[in-house]
């Protein structure tokens, strides 16, 4: 643990020494690409669900892990609402909506309730997800990864060949600081960052002003101050919110959508990185 | 747990089943007040930290402990550097700010520190907090919840005695499922549920247009279908956003801002509810 820590007992020192770990593939995918933050309520699942259908527009096979296992919100962001079948009892088929292949805690329980779990809970029902889902070919699996920076995350970066991890933030101070915390774990765990998002970066009103509600220029910078690679911007957009609280996200309802061009563009660029 | 939960495993069922706990008050405080969401990113430490300083202001002796281990924001948003004293190597002093009483994982690590940390550990620094600070006979103790419905939210709900929660959520129907399910896990835990908050209920550009960039109505309609009470509303405000990020809370710097009314108004309901 680092030497600042020297407000920690004992107890808590010496713990998050690296191991050597075997880490796998996810049976039946080619690449993993994490979707992160640390923080929540940054916009990181209507990424996630957007990002997919772009990658998939591009001609790949494409699936969604939600592993959020607190707060899942694929079933409701892509409108699922079945419980997913099982060849043997022992494995489950993930279910496909809009050509992407889906799997979430949510298609296993009624909608509202809660996992009240402690942590060896979710790491067993993450390794069910990883382990025991038939995914089906596909070139890239999407992470939806829940905030914070503990059993989920520790999970996956110790058993699973993360391939890359894509953060996305909202550019105020206070968000920021999640995210850098987020990328000393990644960085840490020696899972590569493919670059930073700066999301619900601006809004602009209909008269066409635009006001920084979160704050401006805060995700670029500190995209520079990590040496990691700062992908873009995307604005606040009623249309998106809107899609993604309907069930269909805006990518599949409209392609043409500014919004959904930017999707595209950070699709493109991302598996330009992995050809 | 629920029949509805049928896609579940063995290994997963009977482990929520309500056991008898003994609920401590935390030592030095009166009444604790839990702000929680379930979901991250809707403002609780920004609610949190003007919501206490608004106590404050009522003639009471309040403190905040900061329960996000892994996402603290009280140090940035109180403006606090200094590590906490210990008196015998065994407690810890609160550190007092704008006249609160604070503690914070924040305050033993570096700002950037991720604590990369399972289930356990979580649990094991909440009982130091809740066990080992010297609080110094306070009125109300406000606890800053982290995201989720995990080990922080049991070891909260079984072993402290909770007087109340307040429930803060955006109106955008992906973040209110999270709050139904916080709702189901503090009535399940048997945690009184003080009310619920509409925060960034809606944003007002200089042309004087209110825009509802997350939806409108959805927490007073989630708070009807549960029978719970709604508070009120808390509009999008960058000066609040701006005094956060500051390290000065909005309320502090300005006590007469129409934000901070809000915040005063909703501080008085809470008190009478104690008296």
């Amino acid at each position: 643990m680092d030497k600042k820590t020297v407000g920690l007992s004992d107890t808590f020192k010496g713990k998050t020494t690296p191991k050597n770990f075997t880490k796998n593939p996810i049976i039946g995918t080619k690449f993993t690409i994490a979707i992160s933050s640390a923080k929540g309520g940054v916009g990181k699942s209507t990424f996630a669900t957007n990002f997919a259908l772009a990658l998939k527009s591009t001609g790949s096979k494409v699936g969604i892990l939600d592993a959020d296992i607190y707060g899942p919100s694929l079933p409701k962001m892509m409108s699922i609402n079945e419980k997913p079948k099982s060849e043997n009892g022992k494995s489950l088929v993930p279910i496909e909506q809009y050509g992407i292949q889906c799997m979430s805690i949510g298609f296993l329980v009624d909608e509202e309730t809660p996992m009240i779990w402690r942590g060896p809970m979710v790491t067993s029902a993450i390794k069910t997800f990883t382990e025991k889902v038939l995914w089906n070919n596909l070139d890239f699996i999407i992470i939806d990864m829940p905030p914070g920076t503990g059993d989920t995350q520790l999970t996956f970066a110790q058993q699973i060949k993360v391939d890359g991890v894509i953060i996305v933030s909202t550019p105020q101070e206070i968000a920021l600081l999640d995210v850098k915390r987020g990328i000393r774990m990644f960085d840490k765990l020696k899972v590569p960052i493919l670059g930073l998002v700066d999301n619900m970066s601006f809004f602009e009103s209909s008269d066409g002003k635009k006001h920084n509600i979160f704050g401006e220029g805060g995700v670029e910078k500190t995209a520079k101050e990590y040496k990691k690679k700062f992908l873009g911007k995307i604005p606040i957009n009623i249309d998106l919110r809107i899609a993604a609280d309907s069930g269909t996200p805006l990518f599949k309802k409209d392609q043409n959508h500014k919004i959904s061009k930017i999707f595209e563009d950070f699709a493109k660029k991302i598996k330009e990185s992995f050809l």
